[in-house]
């Protein structure tokens, strides 16, 4: 299977980001872990992205901050599809992440995903790889499956508790 | 090929949307567009979204404006990968549909790109087919290489006018 | 009498709604208490919904945050009025809640109230069937008038205090 | 039937409030419409929301933009439902107007829709009035259907043009 | 001299209004405190408004957060000038307050203070009043000077600490 | 009677600040206009502040757009009232403004109006002058009066119109 | 004297660039132009930086607007001073620009000026060069005098027409 | 070598400011403090700009929150390069203190750099000064480096605990 490449602009992202690690070792998806930075290791980010197709990536994931330029700096050397994970800081509540990965120019796209929402982050890089691997998309579908049943067993719980 | 889904929340979204079909026909990706709502046709989007991989969807992209439920709607219904495009109607300049469509809870991802981001949509769920399609892929990379030569030529101009 | 759903999109929004319980105690309106997600549970929401006026509902209440898409997809399966609490999440201090809530498109409205706003839409339930209910529109003014005269009653306590 | 008292802030509202009328009209929802404000006429606008119960009216809709206190103003007055429309006026693209409108304290609820969102004021005036009137719950679910329609009609025009 | 009457719309503002009272204290300006909601004591509220010139009053000060319609209410039941004092709650890090109390229409102004600016709103009834009051203007001179030297101490100490 | 002193921080501000001038015009208030500048004429605006109440002022009103500091540089340099007119520009639609009018810190109040809010500045300098000068009072009451009875007016005419 | 490098990241910055030139134009400052993108051509920006300063640049400016990247690109590149302009696009006003260029990480600073700040970008670049350039000091100031005279000329006429 | 000027609106701001001195310290760039205020030593504040040059500064750096005048204060007395801070205050998560300092008019530029971003302050100031002053250019560059293998270290971590 093709591999995830889930890249911290900073090692201080790694509590939001290893939600991601969580949901991509449940679904068994391989992955490799980076940290680099726009702008702390910009040659050794565009030289992970021109190469990742080559190296076995199907997907990129790239968590960041503040002016989040990570996930397009990634973007402008591959054709490969990155995810962004707008990280909150320590103001603005995301939104300057969030603009600054979502609002790319025409031509290079970041799939951007919620403000720390480093879950999606990983089930989108697995949605995209099950396009043409039947397997994970059965190991997909019955995540979803599994989580429609906890929230109809919550829907009975709570009808117990409140509905007399 | 797989087809990508092309689903607008109103007819009144063409004008933003129909950037996607001129990149998808550059690029040369079958699509199949389509009018479907999370609000007047519920049912109808839900049931187009739960059996598009039987159809033959390799992506679907979904735009809408205001409370942009459409993508978030559709992909409850698939674990093919949702592309969202946040429009911009008459008032907050797109923000409603931008937190609408990107604010995802955990489980179900939408790939949100730009406010308008329509020809950003398109390239992504190209991105996202090439990753098992070798042809496909040396399309992308062409444009790629093109636009980046657009750019290059651009800049001899600016110099040739204003450096003397 | 016809009673109130109360619809969480997660079990984790108790908090804020618990207040609504309250109210609807108080007031001596009958509710039931529901969980059910547009995005992990989306059929059964929809199902909920198109049945609600047959089982005996006069109005919904719905609790959601982030991408707020739950009250939206209540009113789309129902002429009911449908009430939309914002719940306030991680990020954006509930104005994606807000906005995913209340930009409804034309001929799908949704009433919203404040963010966190669990009381109000409570007291607006309330008087939405206090509008065929004498009874329960008696209850509602005794309400408001213990609220004026308890309001009146720090008036004099502070007039007390600081007025020398 | 009740009637539904329709009051705008000032006549400047009118182009916005008038598409309120015309739902109604077609509902064939009785209603009254007024100009009255919370701050130019605060009395009157109070007197109005006092005796709204009375005069025959079942639901309230208020209209106002900027520090949009007319709703409020008018709920702070009557236990009937009212509705607010947030009014977008030379700045801020409504958001003052919304914010002003929805986030009302405890105990006195607004039911407030989109900014400018006239229509779907009517509309839910109207579900709030067919809450106790079967006929008129039969127009308003034969006029979803019509929208229904409509847009399914939508659909299939557009894939007769996209879809080759 | 004239009184200053402030204005609390519920008495939870009273650690941000208390600062009110230490500035007229220390200025030496008579003021009344009062509880009132343009909401839950509306009437109360206009006629304390209506008779407040006659009461002695020469400025009035409002606090209310949320939907703060308080200082909007009372402004519009007199021509004395009328503060505002948006205070901060739970979501929104005051915006709410502040667009509802500062984005009044013309003919009825009130005058803004920064979120929590109770003492600035203090201040500046001060200054209101010593427009025809000498004694006072002297003491509100006196307290800049105060001030400014308390600023020119802090920047001598900063610069034995840190310039070497 | 004492003058009020209407501050542009540049003639580009005139379109809106031209308003105040009528409604001073109508209730009979003399004033001096002035193009001063935090930025450009730094030294001639504090100037001005200084020597305005000597100079025969009671307000003093100051518009500017952008980052407005014109208002906070007249109200550092006296304790007369200032007044600030935050001025719309061309991006943030008046935010800016707003913010760097409104969020002064503690001692030197500005009295904030809303974007754009010339004429409340100038009722609001009315008001401030009025508190000791009865016939200007009785002026700002008829003034009053006579926008009340336009406003009822208006709601006879639309009661006219709309209600059959 | 050394060259400021002015780059857009589009062409379409140039009506917003072009006043830019003319500032430095009128100061003496010699400037090159280029149209470098952080994801159209991303190797050539970062290039042009690295090489900079011992191509004779004494400072660099950046226009680019959504997510723009392009000035923090540079200054990831390069030592000298990167002023960055955040430029309007069409949703947004800016904000999405403006965030992206000023958030930057701890390490690697950008300079940044307004919203289509052209202008001041370009008196920036001059004041960094004349920090040790004693002739473009003199004409930065002769620059500012001339302002000075022509705001205080504004004052005059306007004086001349209003106060009577 | 020319002196860094680090001013601070009040000695509340000495918190986010001291990560200034420890760059400017780390770096060898001698510096002065001061706590100046553009409202409460608006005199002391001008006299300082407009001395900074002649007193051996060769770039100032202003730290202030809520309406962040003090950096434009000091801009406008003089011609040196004026870096601002804006400080996060109690409310608006520092978008008051960024608008008020970034949105200045032209001709009068403060070089803005992210909200409480006072460590990036100083790695401006020290471009500045590096532009004509080739050891400390060394004394950057070496930095960067450092910053950049710390980077890489931390990669190699990461890569170490999740890449199995």
């Amino acid at each position: 299977m093709k591999k995830v490449g889930v890249v911290l602009g900073s090692d201080s992202d790694l509590p939001v980001v290893s939600k991601a690690f969580d949901v991509l070792d449940a679904l068994g998806v391989p992955y490799e872990a980076h940290v680099l930075s726009a702008h702390r290791t910009p040659k050794e980010a565009s030289d992970f992205a021109s190469s990742a197709r080559d190296n076995g990536f199907g997907a990129l994931i790239a968590a960041a901050g503040m002016a989040a330029h990570l996930a397009g700096a990634l973007a402008a050397n591959t054709t490969l599809p990155v995810i962004g994970i707008p990280v909150k800081s320590a103001t603005f509540e995301g939104l300057d992440a969030l603009l600054s990965t979502v609002q790319m120019p025409s031509g290079i796209p970041v799939a951007t995903v919620a403000v720390d929402g480093a879950k999606n982050a990983a089930y989108l890089a697995a949605e995209i790889l099950a396009v043409s691997d039947e397997e994970l998309r059965l190991r997909l579908e019955r995540m979803r499956r599994e989580e429609h049943d906890k929230a109809l067993e919550k829907d009975a719980q709570i009808q117990k508790k409140y509905n007399k």
